[in-house]
């Protein structure tokens, strides 16, 4: 039984009917809805999806159905970058399942999209077909605002659907990426210098870790700084590496580390490996796992 | 749905269509059989068993009544301590469950057992009566042979059933515990005396961790020694401060950790503890676990 993840990306966070219809779009067989979450200040939702994917694939058109109707982002205004009324939408192995599986399932998905919706959509990450497009941020750049101008360079054209944008919905941006690690390491100093120091040491965009995102940020009240980190591979960069690193590289201000912290959702496998790498632990296999063994008797 | 592991040891380890009656008994609804080895040497069989309260009192009655016409202890012989056919049962909270209800479990299913098999039972661990007969070792010392003897002794009156042996099947010990740990931690040495050292440094009964027991080997042809042990409680004694302080004690020797290992099962929970301390991890909780989360949808 394969399970994927998915979490799409609606632009659309203050109107709570439409995002509503929207979740209630990706109700379908084989397909369970995890969670779902809208901010107001970013206007945007975020739904998190967990599916095979046949069940994926139709929840997924069943959103653009839903969506495209109501979002119109001619009008739409907020803080988070967008550049399509269903603006993100990565598919994510989670067990039984390869990534290769979720580049080919991101790459039907996006031609299904456009030929329905007439939507432009560009593959990203895993399923990019250049490098230049793996990126979310360098396909999303110019937003919508700039889509038409964007996708009329020959560099640009859409991966699928028309080199021109949908007139209310822009672009989309589909893909297959690993499970992301939100994950903070909270230092025990109110410099905030230190903080980003550190930040710009592990991050990739400065020479850090390849699959590392990093800022130092202020915690104000409790007197703290944070290097708050998205791990967008853990397999390829640990989190025990990542956290080994900001502890050395603190000690060089004299600053200790005090505590770090997981937010929201984290694959048990991200959490085994850190346990068998501070173990030392050899032919450690995750069969070992008592609950695994149970579900799978 | 609550998980509970139930682990029943019987004192045949040869007759391998005796141990697939026994087993086969066990398979009622409500319970997996997850795993069953034989130990000829030992004369002895492990069963693994998963279920809720219910089917594993169904299967463990099955598992008397398979058992009993078939093991005959006054010409059982083998390696491993024991004082009945169907020696030890453990009950051990895994999902959904806590240790409390498997201590009632555990008694009713050895007032059952008493009743139903005329067979006298002890309640051990977590279930025992008084703290004299918390310890498996203890309450088997004198094995089978010495069991009539025992059981006339007021201090050693059985907690179910009647106070002499049952002619063929001895006695049982019934309980409930948390699950096992069998956890090594391998020494880059050939140094015998430094592994027994260490052992002997961790292990309850020379003043070391409440939840360990160790023992010193020689792993021969790889020159390298082992602390073998048993963590007997993974929550009270967690795992990484048992690799912590052996690293320390193999350091005052001059001699490094090589590595450690994990046989055979281990809960997710012991491995996520791991992980939280090195990382120190604040606020984490196991619902964060992805794969839990997607369990519960």
């Amino acid at each position: 039984m394969a399970v994927i993840e998915c979490v799409p990306n609606v632009s659309e966070g203050r109107r709570l009917d439409v995002v509503s219809r929207c979740v209630d779009a990706c109700r379908v067989p084989g397909v369970t809805v995890l969670d779902h979450s809208s901010d107001a200040a970013h206007n945007r939702s975020v739904l998190t999806l967990a599916g095979d994917a046949a069940g994926l694939k139709a929840a997924i058109l069943g959103l653009y159905g839903a969506a495209l109707p109501e979002i119109d982002l001619r009008s739409h205004s907020g803080e988070h970058p967008r550049m399509g009324a269903v603006d993100v939408v990565p598919f994510i192995p989670i067990e039984g399942v390869t990534m290769a599986e979720c580049v080919t399932l991101a790459r039907e998905v996006a031609a299904e999209v456009a030929q329905r919706f007439k939507v432009p959509v560009f593959l990203y990450e895993e399923a990019a077909s250049t490098p230049a497009r793996r990126n979310l941020e360098d396909i999303r750049r110019g937003e919508f605002e700039g889509l038409a101008t964007k996708l009329a360079q020959p560099d640009w054209a859409p991966d699928f659907g028309p080199a021109a944008p949908h007139v209310s919905a822009g672009a989309s941006v589909v893909g297959a990426r690993m499970p992301l690690v939100a994950y903070n390491v909270n230092l025990a100093t109110d410099r905030l210098d230190v903080a980003k120091k550190i930040a710009a040491a592990v991050r990739h965009s400065s020479g850090g870790f390849r699959y590392v995102k990093a800022m130092g940020i202020d915690l104000g009240d409790r007197r703290v700084v944070q290097v708050s980190m998205n791990l967008t591979n853990f397999e390829k960069t640990p989190i025990f590496r990542v956290f080994d690193t900001i502890v050395r590289e603190a000690e060089r201000y004299g600053v200790a580390v005090l505590e770090s912290e997981i937010v929201g959702l984290v694959p048990a496998s991200a959490l085994f490996n850190v346990a068998a790498h501070y173990l030392r632990l050899e032919g450690f296999s995750t069969d070992q796992v008592l609950e695994n063994k149970l579900r799978k008797a």
